[in-house]
């Protein structure tokens, strides 16, 4: 008979940390979802102290919605998938976490986000959400374009529509580029009359705020306005030349995530957007996977 | 015989403040600099006490540079040009200061830097600096391109051209554009060895950052590097843009100014390098010049 201690090594926790939130499940020997936590942001390149907070809250959280609060993070295996962690010193410095789990699995949240995507196989993503980037593990061997970050990277994210939207609008105003529809969007939803209302409104704000941002550029896009098909098209080339960077790499299966996926994907080229395919699971199964596979690992290094 | 209430009547101070340092000269009658004094961060954006002090320590500095440190602030009229208080917010917050001078006449730095160069007649300027933008003031009509911040604006200055330059090293170094000589030459000036290096050593830096890898763009493009050709290029047309819409407004005179302007002004336009005359007086003479200007019509007013 399985005591309580065998049970609880057949549950996984699985969290996915980013910049805006962190999210936990906990998930049984038969994949089911028994518990979901959302907490705080959870990129520790923004304070290590919030991403860590976040991520035991966000467990502590799973936990209690699986009515299973009885059980102490102490008993469990997690996998964790952190964006900020394809820098070497953010990932040293989350990996010498006294974690409070049993076992702690780190991974970005890249190489997560492909796993479940691809139910734990290889394979290949896309990445447009806030940030951009494509990301492949094809024989173990990890490739990543661009996730360089804003403003001087991520080309074609969520983040990127926003400020060439913005930019576009205040050149317009200027009378520097030609009109577009996308003045009265914008001025009307931040509530501002002019350009210096809307200098004063977009004056530091970071990629979050652009992100926002988005959804106009690709609204006045679709009906037509030249100066939001131009960016939008630029973003989708970028795209384009992610996937094809990837698609050299001969992943088994590639597919698009992130928000903004709905949204960017009808603007890509034909031939890429054929090739393309479902995401099976979301990241934080993919966490879950990936500590399947580590726990494996060590149970085979174990018994050699 | 003057009193020495009397003499001070013919001094002025000017002062520039802008996001970096805060410039006061102490001037007399005769247009004669007879003290300057550097202080610290004088635009109002970027923090209110931050701004108010820094004028302060350079307009005393000043005092101090003319051996005149007997001389109290409030017998003194200051001509006080900011950055920042084009935004109306702003303009009140620092026209309500409590200051320390005997009169205070706060002008845009677009004004004081159109002032100083045209020697206080009308005209208009074209700042290519750590930002961008174009001024003119015509009939008494002030006219603003540009001057929007960064990144969402001031296309054309050094932060545009830096973060351009990294934006476009990072691609490359993603094989998604050609190579290109900077590449080599900013991981070496900011001792990266690899992208990853690069993003660390860029995230969250601002405009003052990016604006010191404006020179390496621009030598990348005069030893004919194409990625470095094609930023340059792209800038260059944005302040031929600038200059074309300030033309327009039949300008008595027309400079360009700002730290750029020895980098930049060879790559514009042939017409528009030919209508371009050189700044008479840098901004904080341009400070001065307004300060009387204010002064001239307080007296017709007190008088009529």
């Amino acid at each position: 008979m399985l005591t309580s201690r065998d049970k609880n090594s057949e549950l996984f926790l699985g969290i996915d940390g980013g910049g805006s939130k962190c999210k936990a499940i906990l998930m049984n020997k038969d994949n089911e979802i028994l518990g979901t936590g959302i907490s705080g942001p959870g990129n520790p390149l923004h304070g290590f102290e919030q991403a860590t907070n976040s991520i035991t809250e966000s467990a502590k959280l799973a936990l209690k919605n699986a009515d299973l609060a009885h059980i102490e993070l102490n008993e469990l295996v997690a996998g964790v998938g952190l964006a900020g962690v394809n820098l070497p010193v953010l990932f040293d410095k989350m990996a010498a976490w006294q974690h409070p789990f049993k076992t702690m699995h780190l991974a970005t949240d890249l190489l997560i986000a492909c796993l479940g995507a691809h139910n734990g196989s290889e394979g290949a993503v896309m990445i447009s959400g806030t940030g951009s980037c494509g990301f492949s593990c094809i024989d173990d061997e990890q490739t990543i374009v661009g996730a360089h970050g804003f403003p001087h990277g991520d080309k074609g994210s969520g983040a990127w529509f926003g400020l060439q939207g913005v930019k576009q609008v205040l050149l317009s105003l200027d009378g520097l580029v030609e009109q577009t529809i996308m003045t009265d969007v914008l001025l009307k939803k931040l509530n501002c009359k002019d350009d210096t209302d809307l200098v004063e409104a977009v004056a530091s704000q970071k990629a979050t705020y652009y992100a926002q941002q988005a959804n106009l550029v690709f609204d006045a896009a679709e009906l037509g306005d030249k100066v939001a098909l131009a960016i939008v098209n630029e973003g989708a080339e970028y795209i384009n030349s992610i996937a094809r960077t990837l698609a050299a790499k001969k992943p088994p299966r590639m597919s698009m995530i992130g928000g903004l996926t709905p949204r960017l994907k009808p603007w890509l080229a034909t031939e890429i957007k054929a090739n393309l395919e479902e995401p099976l699971n979301p990241p934080e199964v993919g966490s879950v996977l990936f500590a399947r596979q580590q726990q494996g690992k060590l149970a085979i290094q174990q018994s050699a």
